[in-house]
């Protein structure tokens, strides 16, 4: 099977050089459902290109019977924080110009949608596919709004601009897998919406964060939301569904880096994943793996208390009790005392699952993370 | 009048060196209220520190009787902002490690006052500055827990200690004032709180905005917005009143400089403030002028819409009517084209209040603003 | 006239988008002389592309017969720093990998041309028109053999790629322009070579700054050097000589801007001295204005002797003597004590020829230049 | 053995912050020799701090008759660098206000000491300790020159400022020793200048690099150069000699992290190079490891010849053969085709000393270092 490659320009730089975003789709013979995968959305978070690429050519290797319906994959989909550099690293987390983070811009129907409890009133009659096909019809007209605005408007902010861009191409799709990674170090992991936990299943990953807080406007979320929030509404009409859409975002291991073993679980966990879904036919047995899923806010941050350096801090993956020792703080001093360090403990039970790059540490900054 | 000085340790650095805020207390003999000055939140609006700097020396030179209740400085506020440099230029105005704006990070009690309906009518019997009192003791003792938590725990991010810190200071002011200017090129003017117009006048500025939407967590909004909360619960209950309480965000020119112009103001209209609020007795008297006070929703921002470079653009404080060009883009390109030029024109009237320091845009890069 | 565009590209980014420069050349009918243009080597020194996209215009409108030679003309010529950002600003003055100023990395013959001697003794008995085609071939031989390093290397930091694709485009030139601007805030001038002195006056600015050191491997120095190096080679040999070859660097106003005055004066200078030196048939007649020629090693350069925010500043192209102030500082302290000021005297007379953009300093940052 | 603690300022900061250096001073009962210890002049550069740290504890549990001499320690003797951040990383390499590295600003008595010949025929016919003695009053002569221009000058960039600072503290040594480490990932090794590479032994690592050529000014350069110096002038004239002199650059594992074995070896190398040179006293017997130098002009580094990333990269410490593949390119496009990868081969056989902790590069970024 051979994609179709699509090149969208998505900014005039300042210099009149302008990059770009490149889908690579792949037609089933039936063309039922649609996924969307991307990647590199944050600069530092490279992982998910290898991911892509390999699924590129894993999708140029099947038959097209093997595929039902459509795949789109976009890696390196956010050119302006991929290049960014600062010394030798990637710095891309954030728009230079307003600090937004390039996961927190996205635009969420559910947000605008007002109405919504008289749409499913309207619609609670219907079978789940119809409505289905009905709401992807107000999102679309929704955010054709979106587009004729940007097209206008001679004072759109890029993220307002860029957003459009991604969003046109995932919002009319059945599942959309966002791979990122960790800015730091971490384990393999994903994040599981709520009533979305069977499938999680189907990524073959050990550990899943549940989200029951949102940080707003992430990509997952303004994908997902509204169709939860559709969900409800009927559920409270009497009308329990559950549409078949879904949105996940994979986290594949450490930052400015592309561990094999982080990208050989992501491709082997998507494959798996879109085969349980019905769109790959292929000839290993679909399988499922237990997840453990920890509520979001149940995650315990640890910033440093002290200024200073980082050491004797627990590996990644490793189970802590309450009152384990997590790291050490080595602390200088500009008044004439000696160096002295400090032990931090856990304040709770848990497993290791992100921790600082950086064991250099202002007060305050982060040091790592407990599941 | 000499001032009492109070050194803050805020953070500890990872070299051990520390950084501090210091406050200067002016006392008058009766301490009936308390006046709240800061400046340099974000690290390039310096010019808040000449203010500030000019009105030590003022109050230096008053005698105790001359001033009614307390006045606390506090310059150049956000040590890790103000120092922070990329080339030259002051680059801090977010936290580097999350990208958060450092004035958008404030404590706004009136987010976790669930109960503040049943308090407005537990209060509708007693008179306003009872209601005022009983009302401060609650935001402090909320804002006690605050610190408790801060100072039991080994996880706190740095945005949390150190809006601690500067909150601590401010909590139980009658009048705020945070100096600010713009991170580009502006006007002088002031944001100001719905209901608090005809106090607005006092600073003798030209232009002003009425804040009908919030920024969110900004340390003017998180002072104010518990006040206005229990006024609207309290008017809703049939009794309208207005605490004394103000809070106050000055814009007093551009960034990284102090122009004396926009110093001279600035000081001029905070003696005048203080004066007209009745905390200092001058022998000039106070005085009173016309604000232009337009919505802040209304403010039309504008981008670049292609990169290239800004040039024929109006200038600050000029009035421009819809259809008028703005500016134009110098369009470079790299597929062989030669270099264009795109016209920009105004969408609707309104004076020009800021204007960006660079003049090359990326494109959905910040050009200027009109009021 | 119209010019042939070639578009180069110089450099794939992680993400697979590419930067590229476009070249601009106009050719006359009588092709015996070059001069090639440049703008924006530094990210924020934008002036030079309104400069040449006047040139552009203007050539387009001249008579072929009216342009002696051919001009190569280049704006944005290093996209990498000209998109960069830090928040709003324009920090594309180094190469984040390796720190590197973008103006001090070119090839420069002289330096790698040991036998320089014996060669201006086999050329001393030919014509200098002779003698400087013979000379062009040994550099440009030489040069080659870079590109071939590079071409087969797979080592080459981005400076070596980079400064080849820029320098390929003009060692055959005779007359190289490349427009900068301060970095700040800074009056109009130029930097003169010794021995051109007299050319300088056809671009009609005020002041200019000799060369009698270099600051090493700029792009003016790497270009002209070796030919100074040969006329004193030949001039030793009792063969004084100069080559119809010259570089300049002219710095147009300040920083991330454009400002009028500065475009204006530098097209009407580069214009006359194109004229001046016989490529151009204009009807204007060629002007000559005196030029206030400063030794290099002469300017005074200003750093902050303390941390604090810099007022009553002189202005741009304020005439100082030894003892005037020249600006204040306003210093703060974290221990206790009143704000300080501090006042800065000039060491020597001159002229104001540079100002921070920024009027806060770190301890040792820069404040200003007197010529 | 309890240490002086000297706490000296080393910069007011803009905010009226100040940072310090702190000097932790160990004095033996016999006061002949001094060894000088400094860490983390890279802000990214940590790990010399817990190695730091660790002679100090070892230190202060000695004996003052087990320490023939003064060792002076300073860790974080860079604040500036060290609390430098962009997004979480450690990017303090370079002063942002002019690019220079860190440790490329340091005074070499050598470069103007232009009669050093005739110095050295002054003191030929005396004994080496004498001339040692005589030298270093001259070098220190030279440098209070330095102090001297920096303390009556208004106009001293920090650089100048700083460097006095710190080689105010080791001018008079007989060791110096500079901890580093890559600013990425790297073997443990060290620098060896020529004609100490007996000493070199005493470290007891396997690696090291043989200076051959200058970065010119880095720390280590500047205080054993102008005694390499005069070692040349004496052996000239007939008289080689080899003083007690000796400077080391230790590169003890990655940047931004401590990593223990990093740490032990540098440890352990410290002290028993310590005891090799007298100066202290252990039980312990002293030790000699023979150690593969490598000329440092042989070091191949390699950059990438396309963007993309990195992938199936060589690891630290690879043997690597002519011909065999060090990593490879993912290449992605903005211009329909698929992804592609390039693999990139070693040009000569060696030892992978460095590696990139990003491995997402643009054209012509760092990728590797073979020894």
């Amino acid at each position: 099977m051979i994609p179709t490659i699509e090149t969208i320009a998505v900014r005039e730089m300042a210099s009149g050089d302008r990059t770009f975003i490149q889908v690579y789709k792949f037609q089933g013979l039936s063309a039922s459902k649609k996924a969307y995968l991307q990647a590199n959305l944050h600069g530092a978070e490279i992982v998910g290109n290898a991911i892509i690429q390999q699924l590129i050519e894993f999708l140029s290797h099947l038959d097209e019977s093997q595929l039902l319906g459509e795949i789109w994959l976009v890696p390196v989909c956010n050119p302006t924080s991929t290049n960014q550099r600062t010394h030798y690293f990637s710095t891309g987390r954030f728009n230079p110009s307003d600090g937004k983070d390039w996961n927190r811009i996205f635009w969420d129907h559910e947000k605008e949608c007002e109405d919504l409890t008289e749409f499913a009133k309207s619609q609670q009659d219907l079978d789940v596919s119809k409505i289905q096909q009905n709401y992807r019809q107000r999102i679309l007209a929704s955010f054709a709004q979106q587009l004729e605005a940007i097209q206008s408007s001679p004072f759109v902010p890029y993220n307002d601009y860029y957003r459009y861009q991604l969003q046109s191409l995932c919002l009319d799709a059945n599942y959309l897998i966002d791979i990122h990674s960790s800015s730091n170090q971490a384990i393999d992991y994903l994040y599981c919406f709520s009533s979305r936990e069977e499938s999680a299943k189907a990524f073959l990953l050990d550990y899943g964060l549940l989200m029951n807080e949102y940080d707003g406007d992430a990509f997952d979320e303004a994908f997902l939301k509204p169709w939860l929030a559709l969900e409800t509404e009927l559920a409270n009409l009497g009308k329990p569904v559950q549409f078949d859409v879904e949105s996940w975002t994979l986290e594949c291991g450490g930052g400015m880096q592309m561990q094999p073993e982080s990208v050989a679980k992501g491709v082997r966990g998507i494959q798996n994943y879109l085969a349980a879904k019905g769109m790959l036919k292929l000839e290993t047995p679909i399988q499922q793996q237990p997840i453990h899923l920890v509520p979001k806010n149940r995650l315990q941050r640890y910033y440093a208390p002290r200024g200073g350096m980082i050491q004797h801090r627990v590996g990644l993956g490793t189970e802590v009790k309450k009152g384990d020792r997590l790291y050490q703080i080595l602390c200088f001093n500009k008044i004439g005392k000696l160096p002295e360090t400090v032990d931090i403990y856990a304040i709770s039970d848990g497993v290791v699952l992100d921790i600082a790059t950086n064991q250099a540490a202002n007060q305050g900054e982060y040091v790592l993370t407990v599941m």
